[in-house]
């Protein structure tokens, strides 16, 4: 744990505990036997980098200045490109040319600079422990930007779609996010929105492919009365339905990347 | 790894690998970067404080005088205080006051003072990263007991209900405390409780809800028939009832919590 | 951190973020409080110290020379004995006599000299916290192979069954190896062993106890059509059957242990 070295930032989908985490471990403790590794995340949803790089630009702005590996790859082998990103913070990110590292890279200050990483990989499937986890070790003891490969355009990065939140004055059409190890379902809109749009009243009807149900606004989870749905702003900022001490997912039947919409709720007895 | 700064113990039911404990050692590094972080578990029972306190009384035990964020919240954000217990031992354990905590400072010593942390936390739901590991990370740093909050009386805090055992001569009434990843099942009784009520013979009944089965006391799990149960005492000094390399649990229908009654057993042909 | 001890790894089939991995590493931090620890894997197969062991040999390579506790033990407080062994490489691996550590060091050099572990354990049931973990951390911090107790013949350590794969001219009967996070089938076959057959063509059929289908040769996930099922050389070298973005092993029906017979496939309309 050498000052003088950056802390390597570590987030796959590989799984909690997997030997895929591990070896890519052994890879970097061999490289930068003083790093310290933080693994941020090993449950990023599986083939969607989108999906991850939000959850990403959500924890990242809690890591120190990092070298990172950040890995969601189903195109691993094929032509997508191996790349590093420069944050705006002075980040070095690595990982394939998706949409995920612009996203990750979003709340820290965005894309300053990208370079192509130019080692030859092993394999064909497994580039975190053959090109990205080598590549944020290296950058972790000193290598330079620089000398990862050659420069790219930062207008030639893959780019994720957007959010799926239509806000106007009226219902909302959003998109589930994500689904944490509660069942709190996570929305694409923040509280702002819901102002924005005239929902801003004490209950919110919410309408999903299984029917409608009622959301009343809550600040916390023990505030919610046994099998009442709540909404509230979850510690990231983002609109969050949620039942105390059980699943909301399961209830209402909704996954990342189901749409549901929300309205104006009626008057609560309270 | 300075040797001056106390190790990090960090214990959540967040789930392994999730980006929730991820960004929980974010925070950590940044405010202490040197220190070593244990992650004792990340698997404790949901919603559950008195039956994750019963885990970690078990555990704490083996860890080096600690720092420790020690977290299974679901009253988060509620009235419920945020507090800080030094144990006798000298840890000193950051968490939620609903029985977690003196029930986990029981095996090293027990409580011996108690402090109100008094972090503006910024989220309502998340204060493992916003109040718990920042505090745990400045007390492994240098920062001292009653820098943290005002003393708050011992005899305030939140306890967790006793164990149910009903132990005297005769059968016994107990509960299950916990199923592991084996599915081994945990019982609230140690093996002088058996002896007391005079259950110490060779084999035991095993009442359940959907039945009564025939246990064998034995020492190893290797020592057992297939598909015959066990009735072993495990790692911990808890009875446990078990079977040679499948679940108990399966087998018998059982889950944290499940009351069972044992009595003594017939003998055995072997 | 210290450049004068060795690194540890340990692996389990514990599961990730359970309380059995935590207070090992817990005891290992109390004897070796500068260690690097680095978690090679803590979801390797329950009860199978052979899949477990074909597992390790793979990514024991990826690892700085080592201390290792290496753990999948259902003999667990038996009669089998306490092991440690010492690689070509250098490393020195504790773990149970069942087959396991032979494997795991097949890959750095093999069995160099073996010794039985001498320490009195405190359970029959948890020797990775007794027994292995405390052997580690001590060999880390500098205690000898030696000191660790008696010589014992390498001859007389328990090795696992060999693989099964029946290679000769024509169809090959296999066996599945593992099955990872995305459903990827690993076969106990390697792509020589298709050469040898003479089916190193584009296609193979494959039969399992379900029925037949066919697989393409390909070289990344990426390659395939959706549905499409291919066999590719994974990262550690073993011919694997997989689909793109989702699971093989679901749609074949096959698990750990299945075997299947590959055989010459027909010509492909490209």
């Amino acid at each position: 744990m050498n000052g003088a070295s950056l802390p390597i930032v570590f987030a796959t989908d590989f799984g909690p505990g997997t030997e895929w985490v591990g070896v890519c471990h052994a890879v970097m403790v061999r490289i930068a036997p003083q790093a310290r590794i933080i693994d941020l995340t090993h449950t990023l949803p599986k083939f969607d980098a989108r999906a991850a790089g939000l959850i990403l630009r959500d924890v990242l702005p809690y890591a120190p200045r990092c070298a990172a590996a950040l890995v969601v790859d189903p195109g691993v082998g094929t032509q997508r490109r191996a790349i590093l990103v420069l944050t705006e913070r002075g980040d070095l990110l690595a990982g394939p040319d998706n949409g995920l590292l612009p996203l990750a890279a979003e709340a820290i200050g965005g894309v300053a600079a990208a370079r192509s990483i130019e080692t030859a990989s092993t394999s064909f499937t497994f580039h975190a422990r053959d090109v990205f986890c080598p590549a944020a070790a290296r950058l972790s003891t000193g290598t330079s930007f620089a000398a990862i490969g050659p420069d790219i355009a930062v207008s030639s990065l893959v780019r994720a779609a957007p959010l799926i939140a239509d806000v106007r004055e009226g219902p909302i059409e959003c998109e589930v996010l994500d689904v944490d190890v509660f069942g709190n379902v996570r929305l694409s809109i923040r509280p702002d929105a819901l102002q924005k749009a005239g929902l801003d009243g004490e209950t919110l009807n919410v309408e999903t492919s299984r029917g409608r149900s009622t959301a009343v606004r809550r600040d916390t989870f023990g505030a919610l009365a046994q099998g009442e749905v709540g909404a509230i702003v979850d510690s990231f900022g983002w609109m969050t339905l949620c039942l105390n001490r059980a699943s909301a997912a399961d209830m209402l039947g909704l996954a990342r990347g189901s749409r549901i919409t929300l309205s104006r709720g009626g008057a609560v007895d309270l």
